[in-house]
């Protein structure tokens, strides 16, 4: 659906675990990195206020296929692509590369939602906000 | 194929972020909490040194499907099911509830690898393994 | 000032790193899991909302002096001390100890705040809550 | 003792807590950040591998005063000063600003060790080491 909008992150010391290898669970905070940096490119957010209200993008699911390990101030390319936007929510797919190797293949799919008294409710994506997710 | 084997861990402060739920992202350290009391119960552990070798069960893939968010100081219940084990990998399935409402769902599969030279072999399950797997 | 309150916290496999100990800015994570269970035992919290307003201890400052390293499994037991209630803070002791030996020992001052609209504003601790503190 | 070395890093979504501002533990991942780039620069690194041996710097003190709050997507700057070069020690001063205006003031040692069957063992940084520590 678009062009992969892509982003580098370096694996730090604190990213890794006594397998000596990037902990697993660093790749969703590197898809969020991504996540983040794409809605940031299109002039969004990924939690904000607006008329006294919150609203934001919570995710509903995650996935992630490991194909090698990252180690230590490894530089990894995360590639970003939009896979679908639909009603209420988006979804996205990540591929990280290490010059050029594949390491792993995420996705993401967040929710559209307003937060009032501490209950996300989900909305359709209005269309301002879908020409921005599109453009 | 197995009865679930449950562990309860309580939403830390650090565990929260800005939206005010616990970051998606610990969800998959709540997991992995779940698996390695699941192997110390089975008298294993998921990383570990043998006649000078590493061994252990690096993770291959994983998801995450989130139906309800968790808050700071809830006490949530993770019940492991292994769905599978193969020659050489192992399925498990997480199940998170609050106060029986179901919070999120995860999947997590680990391949049976030695480290040598800093580099991950995938290996047969040796069939002490697959016992004490199994038992 | 006060006994001091006790908790033991496993350490989890994400809590290491490639030196194949717990990664030193658990030990800070660790302390405010002490805190904050320490607050419980109080009747209290860390961050909550009271007639439409947050208020909270955020912190100040902290420090700690690292003794043996922490691994994979251990249980470290946890003595949190208060050391300082005073007209706006509260400062308290970390002890960690594994089978009796030191481990490390942590300091934390804390600062009672309201927040509004997104300003930390410090106040002196309110006698209930000081009561609550010293109980 | 040298001028200060200096790195941008940006605070992620995941790096928040329920109060809306950055987890204070993860000033202690910045300071890391900071430590290991200003490493890096001067061709060294945290943890090596070096004739079959293990080497690095574990810390064994550290210490921050939070001055003002750090929020998601904020690029704070992060300024290192080498304090000291003891014996078998290294001293760090990390300064953050953000626009100018003061966040937070860290301090960290860590101790120049070998790791032997698990053991770490502080060792005196040699003359090589220590020129390229001072360069």
């Amino acid at each position: 659906m678009s062009q992969p909008f892509t982003i580098t992150r370096r694996v730090e010391f604190g990213d890794t675990d006594m397998a000596g290898i990037m902990h697993f669970s660093n790749f969703f905070r590197f898809m969020e990195v991504a996540e983040t940096a794409f809605l940031r490119s299109h002039g969004l957010t990924v939690s904000w206020t607006e008329g006294g209200q919150s609203y934001g993008f919570p995710r509903v699911s995650t996935a992630c296929d490991f194909q090698r390990p990252l180690r230590f101030e490894d530089e990894v390319t995360i590639a970003v692509s939009v896979e679908k936007i639909g009603k209420k929510s988006i979804s996205y797919k990540f591929t990280f590369t290490l010059a050029g190797q594949p390491i792993a293949e995420g996705l993401m799919s967040s929710v559209y939602c307003r937060k009032s008294g501490g209950v996300l409710e989900s909305l359709d994506i209005p269309p301002d906000l879908r020409a921005k997710l599109e453009a």
